[in-house]
């Protein structure tokens, strides 16, 4: 799937201190990544004492394509956003972020702590024009497909208006990383019918109808497969994905309860084991692992703190296809030109 | 489980129209329901002419204990809550909310159009005082145990006060329906810390701290088994309800699709028969049929329209056990007691 054509001199800024395992995931994810994706070199941002011989052995390898971008402080992951932005300016999240800002990278993946990677992000990169508040975009698998959904969970009071550009982002979100012509963009809603749901969401499907996306309508069911994107605020957005995550969890505890009862039980779990290792590797959450920060002036990816190197190679490859195709200056370029902007008491933002 | 104390002369009305089977699933399920709860009569409500004949059969197996309550309409399952109030004034499921308003049955279940059961049996029965809005509240696996949720979707747009008149509802439903002295009660939010959530949330935990209630604050996911009652605005409560019910059928059409796959496979899925049948069993939505419509002055179940006679039994089941554990008159008391009633703009009703 590598696009050398388009990844050019593409740079990713990866924060490789981040999430719960740091450099013993991080470094090893970006080695396979340097060995799959030929066109694109890496930033590896950290404290050099943890990086430097491992980067050292990696440039031997892969030449320039690797650099060391050296950061002595570390965001706790469960560091406060405030605390992080006022005494941490030289984290390697922050430090991966200035990579974009400063020219020298196109896109930065951290897998550190996610409201810090956002307020850093926006005060670093700030707002694309047009663009109220940047939302958090992942995807998940749906029947016969996937679907991504925004916002997972950056913004908690939405108004129509920003569901309305999370549409408008989340649809340009996939035609970048998946080459979609025109994305099917559904709101997620208590009802199929115009008249269900909230105010705001109810506005929300009136002013989408206005734009020239692919709008679908109301959809009630994340996983039916009836939308590329779906729109909701970050705080139903996040529960959706919680509660997806408690589910699943919930159900493959008590399979494996069932298949553990006794002897009989494991031979029958043996018999069946590669239909049920099948079964796990079409759904394993670690193949959706890379959420993006959509609406700033660069591309940001947030790994899950808890993936692994697999998962980790992921986000990477999330974040070299949205930069690759573009991503920042699609949303930038829409935001200033065809659509109407809907009346807002947010002051607009002329566009540059 | 049957409480013949409790249950003395308790009387059930039962809408046997609605539904998407009508008597074909209600009656079954009433004769099975009628031979494991001795204590307990039904009012079989409906059309004459399609129940007359199995009501006569069950007289004369159940004497006194059934009876046929005539409705000469039915409601649509996709009929308008407000056509429904306004032209079927004699449908089953008006007709059998009104045998609680007459004194003739304590509780009332339907299977029918669930905007049109909530409509009506506020207009009917009207609300508790206390209670500015009545809820929907279910009950749902959860890890090692079940949890219910509140509300489901009658209310979308909640405000901090109505979340703390849920969690005091919901909390006296578990009270009443399965004997739990002070059942948990979190609040559903995208993360556990205070300062986490929207603005009505951070007020409803704070509201839910001044209650007596065994208040366990935050919960990020419904399935984790830290809480007994979690209490959520009704827009967000219906997407979790919807994302399980998505999820949990997506997932097992992978799985069908996988022990499908081929010859073998599929004699791997007959190996482990026995266990995923097991499995299957303990997550059956069937087993959790029967949403309780909580704080109007009589007990009102809804049941799923597809319900099966197993699943509508539950549901009959839960009506059963909450009118016999007087779940009104706990509400009743309770709002008229002990509780500091929150600031709110909504008239005070005086209790009675």
């Amino acid at each position: 799937m590598t696009d050398s054509e388009s990844e050019g001199s593409l740079v990713l800024a990866v924060d490789c201190m981040g999430g719960d395992h740091g450099p013993q995931v991080t470094l090893p994810a970006i080695e396979a990544f340097l060995r799959r994706r030929p066109g694109v070199s890496v930033l590896a941002v950290g404290q050099p004492e943890a990086l430097e011989a491992e980067v050292a052995r990696l440039r031997r390898r892969f030449g320039g394509r690797i650099e060391l971008a050296p950061a002595s402080q570390v965001v706790g992951m469960d560091e406060a956003p405030t605390s992080a932005m006022r005494n941490k300016k030289d984290s390697s999240l922050r430090v991966a972020i200035e990579q974009i800002k400063a020219g020298r990278a196109q896109a930065a993946v951290s897998a550190g702590n996610t409201g810090a990677l956002m307020s850093i992000a926006r005060f670093v990169l700030k707002t694309l024009p047009g663009i109220d508040r940047p939302a958090i975009a992942t995807v998940l698998p749906a029947r016969g497909s996937r679907v991504w959904v925004l916002d997972l969970g950056a913004n908690v009071d939405c108004t129509a208006e920003h569901l309305r550009q999370f549409g408008i982002m989340g649809s340009l979100l996939v035609s970048a990383v998946e080459q979609v012509e025109r994305p099917r963009v559904g709101l997620l809603n208590i009802g199929t019918e115009d008249i269900k749901g909230n105010q705001v969401v109810r506005e929300a499907a009136a002013l989408l109808r206005t734009t020239d996306l692919n709008f679908v309508g109301n959809v009630e069911d994340i996983y039916s497969g009836q939308a590329d994107v779906v729109v909701c605020d970050g705080f139903v957005g996040n529960v959706a994905l919680k509660t997806t995550e408690g589910l699943a969890q919930m159900l493959a505890l008590i399979l494996r309860e069932e298949f553990n009862r006794n002897l009989l039980t494991r031979l029958m779990g043996l018999a069946a084991y590669p239909v049920l290792k099948h079964f796990k590797a079409r759904v394993d959450p670690r193949r959706y692992n890379g959420a993006v920060l959509v609406g700033l002036r660069g591309v940001v990816v947030k790994s899950h703190g808890g993936a692994d190197a697999y998962a980790f190679g992921q986000a990477l490859d999330r974040a070299a296809e949205a930069a690759a195709h573009r991503l920042v200056e699609r949303i930038e370029q829409k935001m200033a030109g065809a659509w109407p902007r809907a009346a807002s008491p947010v002051t607009e933002v002329s566009s540059s």
